[in-house]
């Protein structure tokens, strides 16, 4: 059943996750089974930023899925911002346990327990960690991919001898996110800083990379936080420094997790399914034989063998039984980029009839000029949806003067709203019971100005963004 | 502290692992950490065994963490197994749950709920699929990587239009398991198939690869599993064959767990430390500059940094501030497989002083020669590293003729005992209660002899593998 994205997103979205197969619903809650092919685009993901994070010097490590609780509550914020959301063993081999154990909803606590262990001098720091791994956090209001009570990401954890060099590392990964989104993903995005009240329970600021969905509400795209001395103090982490000093490590975290493939079907998708990036696709091509009973179908057999020599892993060949319409569909709806139709014409003249996912338009093209124009077709491609994905941002982000405007905007557009607001968290609070709107972030690109807050009418001298999310 | 390996097996194993900075010890019971440089092993040992698993047609998928308590209680036997090993998952969210959520011991009954759903034709099988993931089973006597409570590994599970197609492919990932083994860890062991009642919760058949430790005890290094239709006729799982009958499908499982670096680091090492094999090191070569105060140590510097151009992530080079003797006696506890001392003698004459971990044997090469024999030296080491655990084995496999024999050799030297065994359940017993041996397996290159049972003399075909078990 075909959905229409702009009339209703939510329904889109759900329907399409399911027939294009990348999940299936979980038994428990909020929870879903990444399937062979959505599981290959999170695989695709992690290879190149697993490449880029190591490339900084950082090393994977694995730690404990159980945290005992006792080690939740060292960070008084950090555990009151958790608490909520944690999933519980009470017993386990039979036994009630002494002491109750978390699963992890993030790991700072477990971690820095053994930073304070290895970390003894300013030859050990820079000390760089990063861990894949599953994380549970019970939603009130689960999505999939979105908001899954558990998902898979990476989070990274890092010390550091100085706040200058820390704060420097937060921003250093945000740009790296911001090279995944937007090279990777081409998803285009704000990258800011997030208000107090926004911040990762224990930070001293968090940066984000704040994407917008098809429905105009925001969605938080992945964080890098800059911790300062909150968990070192907590944990004591201390190093002897040159001058001979023990002092606390400044510290950063950072997660990337499968929240971006629900980014990917959402911004990229259209009423057909998904259409995928060129470089997460699980296959960039797709070729489909159009067989003819007229025709000797060997011919057509032997020149898809041809195109799977060429292409290798890059092509997958659609010989089953279902008609070619129904396959047409479903390979629509799967979001390969490319599709080569190839039937009696196709191999009497040595062509390929040429399907492109993103624009849907159908060209004819010599098999030798598609091998040799492949990489620009795929770069083409690229261009388009990100493009795309920077006009729509674009196209609904609005600067708003009045308070009037704002709630006219958020109630009949949504979109990023960009206004000035005076830091204050009253003004913060009051907006966000008033329209569902929260400060998504401060650009980092933003300019001192003379302006007043949006509520308060204050001096203000930042516009921040506004929207309601997800 | 220097540990003897031979004199005390397990110290000197808990002793290295920890100072070679492979695990630290986690704070819930029985639970690790793998921190970097055991980790990159890991990660080695995954990416060999991945490629291995996609070439045979399986893909990843990643399937929850949480199994509801129903679905385990669904096969009879697989749940009476993993029960008394299972941490549960009681409250969430701030709310005791309906149903106990279990976290996954293994995933049979959570993938196979989907596979139901999934599999609907022939034309869907054989359906093939794998999984990256960290499992829970709440071990009793704890003992790190060997049994932890958490651990890594894979597991696939396949299901199949037939016995005979579904029991040869349990059997060819054994094969690969073994290629594993013997060509990438480098550790000897018998191929064989499990007794009933040592056989996996639910299956048909077990079949392992049995290591040897050190100590004489044997240690399962991997198992596939045919589970026949156990499975699919509780979850439901069938699918329309060509002749239009509905018919159940024939399943296996099979999984490669981080068990196996504690057989690594058990097989190979000696009483300096880790040996590892040069395919799973982090790092092939390590390069240990020997300043000279009457000599300008920047030739020395320069002669590192063409070092580390030419052998790029094969080489570190350690500049730390300690002394050469710690620093050799750091990598030989690391087990890097070679090391080179660079000093001015070495950079005046363009050579190397080389010195390989495995034979401990010192020599001098030209920096050409060394280039160009890399592979070879390292070919080299893997043999002798696989001789020697072979030559282990063969040392320490028994047969004996009678009881008494078998109880003498088990309780003096331990090692693998092949003994006549009726394949009574009672006698199998009997033996374990006396002796702490159980069966290991049938070796799969068994043939039919007569003989008769070391216990009970009523004829018997085989000789099985016993031992004391890990």
């Amino acid at each position: 059943m075909a959905k229409i994205k702009k009339q209703n997103f939510s329904d889109w979205y759900l329907n399409n996750i399911l027939e294009a197969e990348l999940i299936s619903y979980a038994p428990a809650k909020g929870s879903i089974v990444f399937r062979p092919y959505g599981y290959k685009i999170w695989e695709k993901l992690q290879f190149y930023l697993d490449k880029e994070i190591k490339a900084l010097g950082v090393e994977n490590s694995y730690f404990p899925l159980l945290i005992p609780e006792s080690f939740l509550k060292k960070e008084k914020e950090h555990f009151e911002g958790f608490t909520p959301e944690v999933a519980v063993v009470t017993y386990a081999g039979g036994e009630e346990l002494k002491e109750k154990l978390v699963i992890r909803p993030t790991s700072e606590t477990i971690m820095y327990y053994y930073f304070s262990e290895w970390i003894r001098s300013y030859r050990d720091l820079p000390f760089l960690v990063n861990q894949w791994a599953n994380v549970i956090r019970w939603e009130k209001r689960p999505f999939p991919f979105i908001r899954n009570t558990e998902f898979l990401w990476q989070e990274g954890h890092t010390a550091h001898s100085s706040h200058k060099e820390s704060s420097k590392f937060a921003l250093k990964i945000l740009s790296l996110y911001e090279k995944v989104y937007k090279e990777i993903a081409l998803i285009y995005g704000i990258l800011g800083k997030k208000s107090q009240s926004e911040r990762f329970a224990g930070a001293l600021d968090t940066y984000t990379y704040e994407i917008l969905l098809p429905d105009g509400k925001a969605l938080q795209g992945c964080t890098s936080h800059d911790l300062g001395q909150n968990f070192s103090k907590v944990f004591n982490i201390r190093f002897q420094d040159k001058d001979k000093k023990l002092k606390y490590v400044w510290q950063t975290s950072w997660g990337f997790s499968s929240r971006s493939l629900g980014a990917i079907v959402a911004v990229h998708g259209d009423d057909d399914g998904l259409v995928l990036p060129p470089k997460l696709a699980p296959f960039k091509i797709v070729a489909i034989p159009i067989y003819d009973k007229s025709y000797n179908n060997n011919l057509i057999d032997n020149y898809l063998k041809l195109l799977k020599e060429t292409f290798n892993e890059d092509i997958i060949i659609d010989k089953s039984e279902q008609s070619v319409g129904y396959k047409f569909n479903k390979w629509d709806l799967k979001g390969v980029p490319l599709r080569i139709e190839v039937g009696s014409k196709e191999v009497k003249s040595n062509i390929l009839t040429c399907f492109r996912r993103d624009s849907r338009e159908r060209f004819k093209i010599s098999l030798e000029d598609f091998k040799n124009s492949l990489e620009d077709i795929l770069a083409d491609i690229q261009d388009n949806l990100f493009k795309r994905s920077k006009n729509f941002v674009e196209k609904n982000t609005w600067e708003v003067k009045s308070y009037n405007d704002f709630k006219k905007t958020i109630f009949s557009k949504r979109g990023f709203i960009k206004a000035f607001w005076c830091q204050n968290q009253e003004c913060e609070l009051k907006i966000k019971e008033e329209t569902k709107a929260t400060t998504r972030c401060l650009p980092l690109d933003s300019k001192e100005e003379k302006g007043r807050c949006i509520y308060c009418n204050k001096p203000s001298k930042f516009r921040w963004i506004f929207a309601q999310s997800y």
